[in-house]
């Protein structure tokens, strides 16, 4: 019920939610090929992981219709990843863990356009935080949710949340400190990806509750 | 954000609204009864399966109070379709396969009343089939989830995703047309049907991806 | 597209928001503890379970941003909750059954608060009883789905769905008549809280239908 102004969203949303649709998308695609889905399966799990963290987030928010609605390049690009999949995936499954890659990098493009729409809309910094996390994590979630597996992010030992909240961090100092959005928006994803992949190979960990060991 | 002007719904959302949340809640009531839940469970899992994809819908495109909420018949809707399933199942139960009877005829309803819905609130073509899709099949994954199985919508070999989109795209094609669209939608509704039905007696399956064999 | 005047919220929704919010934080963190989950873990565990049930109330009735994220206090309830177990779960396991008496009393408060807000939203006695009910369930139902669990809300023998309903309808009914809301809202959430614990201390269980013991 709050009394917004006409938001206008600047280019950082809609670029890092494309390249952040695409890659995951790209995640969520292989991930169905694996599992032996058929076509339909591919492209379900496709546009669930890649649309829908950005669905929740315009939808906590009020930003309706969702962008991946509302924007005529939003679906085409989750299809068009789960193309590239159906035909490629051989191809692509010669990269080392490419789920893993795919994954890490949505998780920055999505930290970052989460954490800079749910400002613009008047959010807060720390829930603007946890939008950029939602955001990062919720495509992601739902597809494992819908393969009947624990998601990634409650998983051990896998610094997945405190990537994508680092991602959603910069922003939201960035833009207490009045940087440009553009730049912060990529430093805010190559440290969440960087964080992601450093803790993928070297195994960092993050300690359990004192005396849960 | 969009300056919509009132948005008037015709007679079809209304009407296939309704009847995808009957015949859906008995599929869900029946699951209910096969898990051997009790009352609430069997009521839980009406309402889920009737409700669930409207929902999330209505919330997708800032429909709000989301019609099941704000529309006098739709909750009800399920409760009736719960209580005939708690009382009478036995009776059911002799029809052959009725929870994918319903499931079928639910997905028909729910595919057109989606797509209906996202045009009337000025969404473009291809996500309109999207809505459409995620109307028919939600509520019928949401309650396969909370069974902690995988839903139907990811199992191989049942053209389920694909006979949503058949009778999504048949009101979007109808609607570019300028074609009526209460006919448009019975023939929508049918075609969904249909395929559905084809798909389960003949074994009909959906190819997957080349070399995932 | 409902023509809303300022909705104006009485201390009633927020209290029994922030009360329900943290002891259903508490519960949500105390599982993830005991699922041996790490650091971040325990935090998206008190989130999801805290706040999820609220997020979905207020997207259904559309009421966005949703008060998880515009207001300052939602959050910082499910955080310092989460705190409070990753620190001190040892201590706090040491009581009889805490996630079940943590979630019995969420039930209570979030069950008032949902009918409470559905109502000040102009939603019906009925749909306002579910969406008390939905408030009350959500968070504990994604969080065990999240876990790969069934939820509680499906479990037999357990008056939990039934528990939410009472305090939920103990609102709607006060409302009807003209009952000062915060006693109502009180007598809600006890009414809730005591049949909860009694159908679990006694093993008071509902019915299933008729021929499917």
């Amino acid at each position: 019920m709050n009394e917004l102004p006409p938001v206008v969203l600047g280019p950082v949303v809609l670029w890092a939610d494309l390249a952040g649709i695409f890659v995951s998308a790209l995640g969520g695609a292989l991930l169905a090929v694996r599992h032996k889905l058929d076509v339909f399966g591919v492209f379900v799990l496709a546009i669930v992981t890649g649309l829908a963290g950005g669905m929740a987030r315009d939808m906590l928010i009020g930003a309706t219709p969702v962008a991946a609605l509302a924007n005529p390049l939003y679906l085409p690009s989750a299809l068009a990843a789960a193309t590239v999949v159906f035909f490629g995936h051989r191809l692509i499954e010669r990269a080392s863990q490419p789920v893993m890659l795919f994954d890490a990098m949505a998780l920055g493009f999505f930290a970052v356009a989460g954490a800079r729409k749910a400002l613009t809309y008047g959010i807060d910094p720390l829930p603007a935080v946890l939008l950029g996390v939602l955001t990062a994590v919720g495509g992601g979630a739902l597809r494992d949710v819908l393969l009947a597996e624990v998601p990634r992010v409650l998983k051990v030992g896998e610094l997945y949340a405190l990537a994508a909240m680092l991602g959603a961090a910069v922003v939201v100092v960035g833009d207490a400190l009045g940087l440009p959005s553009a730049p912060v928006g990529i430093v805010g994803a190559l440290a969440t990806f960087a964080l992601r992949m450093v803790s993928v190979r070297f195994g960092v960990t993050a300690p359990r509750a004192p005396g849960s060991e």
